[in-house]
């Protein structure tokens, strides 16, 4: 049986000599209330341009598990999980999103980030914004 | 300063001789809960085929807003008001839909018809689907 | 100068040996609310099955614009289209639905139909559902 | 704290004269697989036409959190939430659909249904079909 | 160079023992109006159950082609290209929609059907119905 | 009856030690074309961050109202009623955006946009960016 | 290192005394184009009410994946699809549809279904539609 | 019962190390128009960067419902709604957006902002843009 | 018979003394592949901020239909374009997007910019921004 | 038989006088895990802004296709085709987004950027933004 784990592992980054982003969309987050010990769920989004280290996928998935069975709050566990992303890994930037499920009737996301000492991200290079639902490719006649 | 009502005013129906829809979206729904006071909220939409009587517009909006202070559970509010509004027009066919804003992580919606006696509908004629997104008028490049 | 005009001009059903469908999508409907003699906006689709005569795109733009300055209640004028449309016409099958623009915080379509004596619509063949937005052609890295 | 709970339960339909629907979506799924020990997510939704009872929503929710710590596979477990609800309401239909997350690459859904033995659904009346997305509201120049 | 081709190939079906459905989207079709000579557009879906042959894609691609230089009304070129297809493939069921581009400000869409004399459709088996952008799969916190 | 209006009536900025913005959108515009006298529609969008003043709903409509039967030109009317509203209002920023419905296959928007004389706006500061469609509260198996 | 396989595991269903439906969707198939070898991709959509036996997950990844190596028509390869899963899994119902991507400026959708003698599919029971990006939960001020 | 309340209740930001956005949307909503005494609804959307404090969701519930049986206008409002949010929770940076319904078939929505004297944003970085219903998880063949 | 022209007419800038944006969405671009003699098709998509001079929409729509039996390549036609659109209006800023067909698989857009010598664009102002399907007025229960 | 090739095909640039853009998505990249052999997919979009040379269309279809039998990491082979395309064409700009497919339950999508050594993109000029979903052409009624 598989086992959860607070261990982050990495691997080397291919491609040191560049600046690049990698995102990981992670639907599957889900906590307890510390205050009712009932489940929380969230929508992790992660976005990180690597340094030295990537994380490693599995390994992730069973960090995030981790939390399944412990009380955390809603602001304090978004930069908790992105401390602990920034310690394993020593991104150059880093940027946890955590899209909690409604509670109270309102919708609570909580987004923090990291960057390292020093460096700044290139200007955005903007070269065009593309509709994805075009009428060159998503028209459909039924 | 206008008054919320119980009263719902009604015209004669136009075309009495056809059996045709009329369709009402209502986004300001707002009751109390019964339990906890507190307000609860929901969008109806009201489908009918009137018979000799047509429900009108403006009383309709004040009978809507009668329900603000009143406490009402999901399941009986969207059944009464599909009552009234049958007393009000007898209608040959009556729809109400009320979706209601989530509680508990749960999102409730009810949906109750009436059918006057002896009344059928035509069969839906289905001449075509339309996608209403098609690439003869929707695309658009930015 | 062009002129609005009441007449709805027609020409000969190129293929009168089937049942075949025409829709027609008319954002452009105005006219006047008979109570306040302010615009009233409603976006219309024609649906029908012709028998012997088609509807001329050009008059039924200029039958559209004869209602701009006349006052007509929602439920009156979708069905005194629908009727001036069946005697210019005389189709197998027509509806008529109109989408007005929001009035008292509600939404009304009204939806009317009209079939010819002793006509039958072919059962819908439903082959399949396609989903627009597939993966096939529409997702889009930005 | 709050405890989760097997236990459905439910108060007498307000409205037992009539078939009428109701519809709950409910995200916050989550059980365990018995092979892996893993988690796993869904977002059910049940849809019924309550005979005597309905289903609390407040003890809907717990009996939900009580798969959390469960070992479930998706086509059983699909099936047996349906039949404690079947059990707990008597309900004249029931369906419950459940959309999990996706494992290896697939993205199951399980769909579950009861008839009570000699219950028939009204033929539906299909009035119109409503595009929720049409020029009357919803476009925005921004 | 390629040549436009009014000749439509066919191949046999692998499949004839079954009845089952081919949808082919075709979003690049155009040709004159009659009356001025200019261009019209439209987006094609051809929707068939194949009998003893398949129509070939590449000559379908080259007889869309073949109507670019030639002057056709929107009613009489769907039936026409349906009658094309139904000649060459003699399918058990073939529908053809044609979505035309705005003219007028009117959107036109013409759907025309053919059914072998004696075929009739299996009924619709309509397990479950999904919203392609559920929960499951389709959020994105960014 | 009411009359449109050309008069656009103000109140005082309830809040002028702030820049805020104002957004209104305007679906039902409509004036004639001054070349064909037939009539034109557009959605407009009016962006402002007021001084002193505010623009009142209900003359804002009227004023809206008033173009009805008048001919302008797309280009000309948006900076018209840019200016005319610049004037009412004196604000620091205005933008207005006219979405005009299609003509002649081209679909054209208008989009101005006046800076009272030393104003400048603050940095735009962007905490994070929202999918509204996320799977924390939309997705919906059905 | 993993091996792609033609064999179908399957599974005793877990519920036989109901027809209940799966669906299964599959976004990564992929197989060569028989006349030039050039790879062809397609999303599958499995849709089955199960009798017996229930098609195991990772096989059926394994099995999708035999095809990469394989020439197959679009046609021909939905069908025997279909064929090995119902050989596998002898369900009451099996439908395969097959998304192929574009080609020749040509979208292509392929859909095979199988009934076992003598099972009737259940009428549709059609509670009511529900919107999934309704104002109860979608609507997202940013 | 539980009882609405203009205060509202913090607790100690948990990581005030760092700048990091908390996102709120609450959709419920509701206040009187001073002029006419109808209801008025709104969607509200908190956007802020907590200094010391951040604001307690609970108690914000409470003080969202507090406006239920208050006159205000829809300008004043949101201002006045930031300034207690400010005078709580004393934040780096706070906006507060309200999309009103519709009155007088115009869409209003008023944004306000409150930054902290010195404080400045971080640039932002835009690593990439992800399209939420890409290809990769949301086409759905069905 | 109207007739394709490759002269641009324009007309006088009615508002000289301001920047301001034109926004043309032009869906019915088609010219000939250079190599097969083939049709291309694109949405074309216009942006200008006009100088002295408008471009007149009758005599673009006869442009765009000058390349229809042209032969072009989609790098090349989209800069030529641009070039003679320039000539023509000699515009402060102008850019085109052409979103060509999918071939071979892939789908591409060209997009060009022509700024005026020593323009400069006004920083943009973003005072919000605003999602269309918004709860207050898109949601629709049916 | 075609032939997958590692040789990427240019053309002059038609217009090297300028700075613009050409985006090509790219929906059909499959390549092998190489830890477990399984295959990967990924949805491609490559950005660039040419400086001597074009790619070739054809040619970078079949330099695609020649990753289908090689086992390559998400992050390594993007930066690799990036790093492919840079030699090949020499461009004053270039952005590869690659979109895998879900594994492990999270969605990985890797951005990596080239820019030659003193280019320097124009300041974007935003203009206005459309909403590709407008009431001027969008809506429908059915």
């Amino acid at each position: 049986m598989a086992q959860s784990s607070k261990v982050l592992e990495t691997f080397p980054n291919p491609a040191p000599g560049r600046d690049y982003a990698i995102h990981m969309r992670i639907p599957e987050f889900t906590c307890l209330c510390p205050k009712t010990g009932q489940p929380d769920f969230a929508e992790l989004a992660l976005d990180y341009v690597p340094d030295g280290l990537c994380v490693e996928l599995k390994s992730l998935k069973l960090y995030i598990w981790s939390f399944r069975n412990e009380g955390r709050f809603h602001e304090a566990v978004t930069n908790e999980i992105l401390e602990d992303l920034v310690k394993a890994t020593a991104p150059r930037f880093m940027r946890l999103t955590a899209k909690f499920f409604v509670r109270g009737g309102i919708f609570t996301t909580v987004v923090a980030e990291h960057r390292k000492a020093g460096w700044e991200a290139h200007t955005r290079v903007d070269l065009a914004r593309f509709d994805s639902q075009s009428s060159t490719n998503t028209g459909e006649a039924r």
